[in-house]
């Protein structure tokens, strides 16, 4: 019997660029989400999946991740109940092997160097990240328990297709491709960002691994902002057209925020493949054809 | 308008001696349980309670609590979610004050002082543990952005009339109550103790108040479960009948859990008023009369 990955969260952002690389790492894929007729919010939901899938692995992405609202939302509240009631489903129904999904903001802000699991402090300071946190203790303490292998995947910054439109590198790379002018803060900012392909990638590379507990999911390269941002004006073409320092950085702003990625490099065994400039390319052809064909229909 | 206490669990070992404190600092209280018809892990049986009592205050001892099981019990899962589910309806019903419930099991084992809030480390191990844990850091963050006032009590040990009878200071007042020989470990273990009644009126005590974050619901003395158990002797006047050393310890056990009391002190105002020894006299008359009433129904 081959094993079987149940994906929830399969149609979002993180989730649609997982699927081919949980196939290529030899995985039957299932999804369970609104577009499969499952809203595992409602209860029984995730037991009725279960005893339909039986998985042996389970990826969960599902959460309410509306852009500019998620990180408030009361909606986070009734997500951490979801979440321990499919993890609970997977367990009883003889599933092995699961990652769930934490963030990066579960770090305390304002660190000197890269966040480093199990060193660095967490201190969330969002509902969301709240949540996130808190729904990991929770599952820990489970599978820990259940004999269930668990890890608990922390994805820092990522830009790509299917992106929220409001996010910076969709917004900066269709402002260029308009030829509007285009103000951003003074970048400076260290992230750590990769393109969504090979996060998807990493998240499936964690899937087949056996790998336990919090793991980042990011490049361990720092990228200040305004250098991302002059890729996306170089692959353009129109670098001009951005003006730094033409927006106010939010107040108390983390500076630094870069992960130390040991534990994904030598035990799960993965590495960013490129260069982030092929990943900056391909999110602007993507935003090019979408914007151009929304354009061709008017 | 009086304020309006709601409490769940209200029928348990600690609710049922907290009502009467509730109501002597002027709080008109409400109960929400099974024998009230609810059932607070059905979704939306929270907002039905809240809509018709509309609660000033909250009080959620409810839990699976069932000696022995309560551990490891998957229904913590399920009690997580449904306690995210009571706080957001308290709170979008208008709720101010809250105080939710966690345990002394938080804390890392094999301390060599007292426990104290945000100093002590935390390191559940076993699921109930981390369950309270996990629902304090999410709750912790949901009420921040709220602006809803929230304790976290963390009781420590504690004995009275409707213990579970085969927890220590029941199991023992019984045996010797029959006249009947009991086996104890060494037991130099130190714990803290206070009788439920008192625990009763911390509780009260940290509703009234505003006191925000972690406080522990203890006496902050450690009493060697020896002299505990040598004082329900003493008490029932057969101290002959206890065999120390009788029972193995359980391996890996901590010999210390005593909570500094400072915070419960200090902020609430709140110290145990009693000797230990008023409330094992309490206990042993209550099982005396409980076990008498039985007897003669035979």
């Amino acid at each position: 019997v081959s094993d079987r990955v149940l994906v929830t969260g399969a149609t979002g952002f993180f989730g649609r660029h997982a699927l081919g690389p949980l196939r290529e790492r030899g995985l039957e894929v299932h999804t369970a989400g609104r577009t499969d007729g499952i809203d595992l919010l409602l209860p029984g939901a995730a037991r009725e999946v279960m005893a339909r899938v039986r998985p042996t692995h389970l990826l969960h992405l599902a959460w309410y991740v509306e852009h500019g609202r998620f990180w408030t939302a009361p909606d986070n509240l009734a997500w951490v109940g979801a979440s321990l009631e499919l993890l609970r489903a997977f367990t009883e129904s003889g599933g092995r092997r699961a990652v769930l999904v934490g963030t990066c903001a579960e770090y305390e802000e304002h660190q000197s160097g890269p966040c480093r699991e199990g060193v660095t402090a967490l201190r969330p300071t969002t509902l969301y990240a709240s949540a996130k946190h808190g729904l990991h203790v929770v599952a820990q303490g489970y599978a820990r328990q259940e004999g269930v292998s668990l890890a608990w995947a922390r994805p820092f910054f990522c830009f790509g297709p299917h992106e929220a439109p409001a996010r910076l590198v969709p917004s900066v790379a269709r402002a260029l491709l308009a030829g509007e002018q285009v103000r951003v803060t003074h970048g400076r900012q260290l992230r750590d960002f990769m393109a969504v392909e090979e996060l998807g990638d990493a998240f499936a590379a964690l899937v087949a691994s056996d790998v336990e507990g919090p793991v980042n999911l990011a490049s361990g390269r720092g990228f200040a902002l305004r250098d991302l941002v002059g890729l996306v004006g170089d692959v353009v073409g129109r670098p001009e057209l951005i003006v730094y320092g033409g927006l106010e950085s939010r107040p108390g702003e983390s500076q630094l925020l870069v992960a130390d990625t040991t534990r994904l490099g030598e035990e799960v065994g993965w590495g960013p493949p490129e260069d982030v400039r092929a990943g900056v390319e391909r999110a602007v052809a993507w935003w090019r054809e979408q914007d151009g064909a929304a354009a061709s229909l008017r």
